[in-house]
């Protein structure tokens, strides 16, 4: 496993621990209904991201195809948490753009 | 969820299903090295079909992100498994098909 | 694979669908904060009944294993979805305790 | 998230990719045959640390149910891996062993 590897594998790996954590932290403000998208979002954003790890990992030759979707997921989802002024929000919205960032890079 | 839904929820369970078979026989073959191909896409289609399958029956907003991969991921893995002639692979190739077809219905 | 398999198969992916209705539904109830903790479990319940599905269908050697989390679980998430009147937590907590049932029948 | 928990999920994540990447060799040495058992542990363990992971992220009550099934996942794993030669067998169960070890302090 390469340099640029390992960053995209660590990168992921903190997308999917601060979107759980964020989706943790929703669940339990004052207002959960105003963060309901962002409980979704933090769910859909760490499980394609723990797919991705997995095929990264393993060298499938699927990586390219999953990355587009993660890419895609994680910057919907730093959209959606930087609406809010939540710490855990925007703690998730910036891994979720560094994220999006480093998996750019596996797309063919 | 309408009947659109249930069909398409039942060709993905079914996909994950036949490919973890598929997956479980290639691996009893005695040949595995001609079937390393199969082995590999066959868990990257049962994983991709669960988590749609997550998505979707939870209402996700990314059901049409994650749709376009599993479609390309179920194409690819009913190509692999169509050039072999084991039972296993054909009913496998014809499962992944029948997802990928059903599938692109969800791709907006 | 046996009718009983089949049996295990159909309950859990039933499973796996209604939790995920149920957190859905759960998130756009107008007393979100009452419902956090099925939303937790829903999804706690719908991924662990997601890889036992795949377990079962590959012939893992830790379909037992799997099956002991995965009854405690779905008890765990039919005892708190019983506590709500929703119609949605009704059906879910029947869906969960009849996964648990079935499920048993894999821990050796 | 405390030093704790940070060392478990840091077992976790090596663990996940240790077990890919001797997936991925595992299907390219030269008698896959005789590493037909390791393949499908290393897919089992990987599957089920992720798991853990994203319920250790997001404060599941689950922890305990799921750490125990992962830390024998984990042995099992690291059994089979540690009756071969190949180097990415060697340091599987390594990471499988370490794996094992962190997580046990998540059984209550």
């Amino acid at each position: 496993m390469n340099t640029g590897q390992q960053e995209i594998l660590g990168a992921l790996h903190n997308c999917i621990v601060t979107c759980n954590e964020c989706f943790d932290a929703c669940l339990s403000e004052h207002h959960v209904s105003s963060m309901a998208e962002c409980i979704r979002l933090d769910r859909d954003c760490s499980e394609i991201c723990s797919l991705l790890v997995q095929a990264i990992s393993r060298n499938s030759s699927n990586i390219d195809v999953l990355a587009r979707s993660c890419v895609e997921i994680c910057e919907r989802c730093a959209d959606e948490c930087s609406k809010h002024d939540h710490d855990h929000c925007k703690k998730c919205a910036e891994a979720c753009n560094e994220c999006a960032k480093v998996c750019r890079k596996l797309i063919a």
